[in-house]
C-alpha cells in the first residue's frame, strides 16, 4: 500500500517544516515500518523535508542484503541503498549531498550516545545532525482508518479466543496457568494471529494479586479468581485486553472486589473524550478505587496507548502528560490486587471518538463464573 | 540463585576499576536480568565499585509497583527502591549521596541522548556521568556453567521439536509454510520452552532463496527446498538453529548446494578456537563458497554470539571485530541463496572450548530426504 506510506510522510514532511530540518533520519523499526510498510530487522529512512515531488525522489531507505527481496516487494517506491549498517550508510549519504541536508534531524530519543557518535562521524562536518525526538510517534498517537481496521482485528481475534475458550471448557479447576495461556494462544493463531502481542498473563488464585504474573504450573482451583490479561497481533498492531472471572460461585469479597474494579473502568472509560487531560482520566478512575479504600492497592496507572507498539503514547497516568485526540487507541485497565488473596483488572482497547469512545473489546464485562 | 548473580556482579566491579568510575548505572533489560535474576519488564540496577562486603550494600536495584512481589522473590538480596521511572531515580538516589558515586558510569550504547538529559539533570552537579559502553555485555560473552546449561536445553528442546516433527509426518506436500512453523512452535513449547526464541522462519522452494523469509500461506511441494530456521526460549536463553531439508528426491542442483553448504559450514565450525579472529572464522567459511563461485549469494554475515538476546557479540562477520575466547557461544550458519530457485542454510550453536567447539545442537547435518 504505497498509498497510505506515501500520505504517512507527507504528514511528516509538514511536521518536519515547524522544526525548521531539512530531513529526518528515522532509525526506529516501527517507525520505519508506519513510513513505509517495510517489516523487516533492520533499516533506516532518510525522510527530505523538501516540497512534492522532489520530496519522495530525495527520501531513501536503507536495508541489509537479508532483506533485498522483501524491500523491492515492501518498498518498491522508494530509492534503497542495501548495506548492513543502515543508518550511518545513511548519515554518510547525506554528508555526501550536504546542500541538501544541511540540518538533518534524528530520533534522539532512540539513538543513543555511542550511535550519535557514529553518526555524526558519517555525516561529516557539511550536516548538523539536530534533535528531532518524538515527531513519527506523534503522528503514530492519532490512528487512521488502516490502523483502526487492523487494531479491530487483533481486539476481535483476542475476543473469539477467549469465548472459544471458555466454550470448548478450557476454563477448569485442575488446568495449570500455563496450559490456559497456550490455549488461548493457539485460538488466537487459528483465528489468523501472527503471534500474541505479548507474553499472555493467566493468574489464578493468589497468582492474580501479581499483576504482572507470568503463567506457572499453578492449578486452577474451584473460588479462583483468573486473570487473563493478553492480545493478537495483526499486521504490526496489538490488541491488549484483561478479563477477570471465577471458577464456580464467587465469595462476597470476590465479586465486591469485581464490581468496584468494574465500576472505576466504566468511569475511565467515560472520560475518554478529545481534550480531556490524561491525568483526570486516570483519576476518573482512580478516585472510585480511593474512595473504597483500595487507592494503594492500584499501583499502575490506568492505560497507554496501542498500535504499533503494545505500549505507546499517549500514558493514561499519574505521570502522563498532555491530551486525548479523537483517533487515540488506548486501553482502559484499572485493577485492584489483594496480596495473597487475589486481585481483579479490567482492560478494553477503545478509539477516542468526538462523542463517544469506540470500543474494540467487545467481551462482556459482566462477572462471568464458569 | 543469588548466588551466581552476586558472583557476575563481583566480575562486573572488578571491570569497573579499570576504568576509574565509582559505580555503574545499568539501564538494559538483559544486563539486569544477568546481574539480579529479575525477569519484569522494567528496571534499573545501580552497581558499585567498592571493595567487598561494601559494595553489596551500596548496590540499588528499583523496578515499579507491579514487580513489588516479584521482584522481592527475584532479588532478595539487594536494595530495593520501587519508582515508575527506574533508571532517573537511581540517577537521583546516586546524586544525594554524591560522594559515593562522584563518577557513575552509565550504558552509553543504550541511553538514548533524551536519556541522557534526564539522568543528568537527576543526578545534579555532584555527579559526573561518564560513558561506560559494554561493560556488562563483555561479562556475557563468555558464559558460566549456568548460562551452558540453559543453551544446551533451548538446543535440546529445538532438536527433539525438530524430530518429532519429521517422525509424525509435519513435514510433508500440501502443508503449508505457517502450518509448520505453528506445530514446531508448539512441539517446543510442550517440550518445556517458554517461548520461540524468535518468529520462526519456514521457507520452502523459492522462498527458501529469501534468507529471512517469514513463514506465509505458501504450500510445500514435492521436490522443494525447505529451510527451517528456529529455536526455543529457556529461562531467558535463546537457541537458533537452522536445517534445509528435502521433500522427495533432491535434484542434482539441489544435492550440489546442500553439499556446498555444509562444508562451508564444516570449516566455519573448524574455525572456531580462542584466539581466532572473528573475520577469520568468517573467512573460513566465506572462501568454500566464494571458490565455488557462490559468494554474491551468502549476503549475510556467518555467525553471531547467543545467549539472553539472540543476537549477541561477538559478530563472527567481516564487519565483526575481535577474538574468540573459550566459554562464547556463537552460531555459525552459512548460506547461499538462488533468487526465484531456491537457498539452503545450515546453522548450528556451539560454544567455543580449549579443545575443540562443543556443539550444542546435535541435529544431523546429513542431507534428510522426507
Amino acid at each position: 500500500m504505497p498509498d497510505i506510506h506515501s500520505r504517512r510522510r507527507a504528514a511528516l514532511r509538514e511536521s518536519l517544516r515547524d522544526i525548521d530540518v531539512d530531513a529526518l533520519l528515522v532509525v526506529d523499526l516501527r517507525n520505519i515500518r508506519y513510513l513505509t510498510g517495510f517489516t523487516g530487522s533492520n533499516a533506516a529512512l532518510l525522510v527530505h523535508a523538501a516540497d512534492e515531488p522532489n520530496a519522495e525522489g530525495l527520501t531513501v531507505f536503507c536495508t541489509d542484503g537479508r532483506y533485498l527481496i522483501q524491500s523491492e516487494r515492501q518498498v518498491p517506491d522508494l530509492q534503497r541503498v542495501i548495506e548492513r549498517r543502515s543508518a550511518p550508510a545513511l548519515a554518510s549519504l547525506a554528508g555526501a549531498d550536504a546542500k541538501n541536508y544541511r540540518r538533518t534531524g534524528y530520533e534522539s530519543h532512540h539513538v543513543t550516545v555511542e550511535d550519535l557518535d557514529v553518526l555524526t562521524g558519517a555525516a561529516g562536518d557539511g550536516v548538523e545532525l539536530v534533535r528531532a525526538p518524538g515527531r513519527v510517534e506523534k503522528l503514530r498517537e492519532i490512528k487512521d482508518d488502516t490502523e483502526v481496521e487492523a487494531l479491530r482485528m487483533a481486539c476481535a481475534a483476542a475476543d473469539r479466543a477467549l469465548a472459544e475458550l471458555i466454550e470448548h471448557g478450557g476454563l477448569r479447576p485442575g488446568r495449570t496457568e500455563r496450559e490456559v495461556a497456550r490455549e488461548l494462544e493457539n485460538r488466537m493463531l487459528d483465528l489468523g494471529a501472527d503471534s500474541p502481542s505479548f507474553e499472555s498473563i493467566v493468574a489464578a488464585g493468589p497468582n492474580s494479586a501479581i499483576p504482572h504474573h507470568r503463567p506457572t504450573d499453578a492449578v486452577l482451583r474451584t473460588g479462583d479468581l483468573v486473570k487473563l490479561d493478553f492480545g493478537a497481533l495483526i499486521d504490526g498492531y496489538h490488541s491488549d485486553m484483561t478479563r477477570t472471572l471465577v471458577l464456580g460461585e464467587p465469595a462476597d469479597w470476590q465479586r465486591e472486589l469485581y464490581e468496584l474494579v468494574a465500576a472505576a473502568q466504566a468511569a475511565g472509560r467515560a472520560a475518554l473524550r478529545p481534550g480531556a487531560d490524561v491525568r483526570e482520566v486516570d483519576a476518573a478512575a482512580r478516585q472510585v478505587i480511593e474512595k473504597a479504600g483500595h487507592g494503594d492497592e492500584f499501583p499502575h496507572g490506568l492505560g497507554h496507548g496501542v498500535g504499533l507498539e503494545i505500549h505507546e503514547a499517549p500514558l493514561l497516568s499519574k505521570i502522563g502528560d498532555g491530551r486525548l485526540s479523537a483517533g487515540m487507541a488506548v486501553t482502559v485497565e484499572p485493577g485492584v490486587y489483594l496480596p495473597g488473596r487475589g486481585g481483579v483488572r479490567i482492560e478494553d482497547t477503545l478509539v477516542v471518538r468526538d462523542d463517544s469512545p469506540e470500543l474494540l473489546t467487545l467481551t462482556t464485562k459482566q462477572l462471568v463464573v464458569v
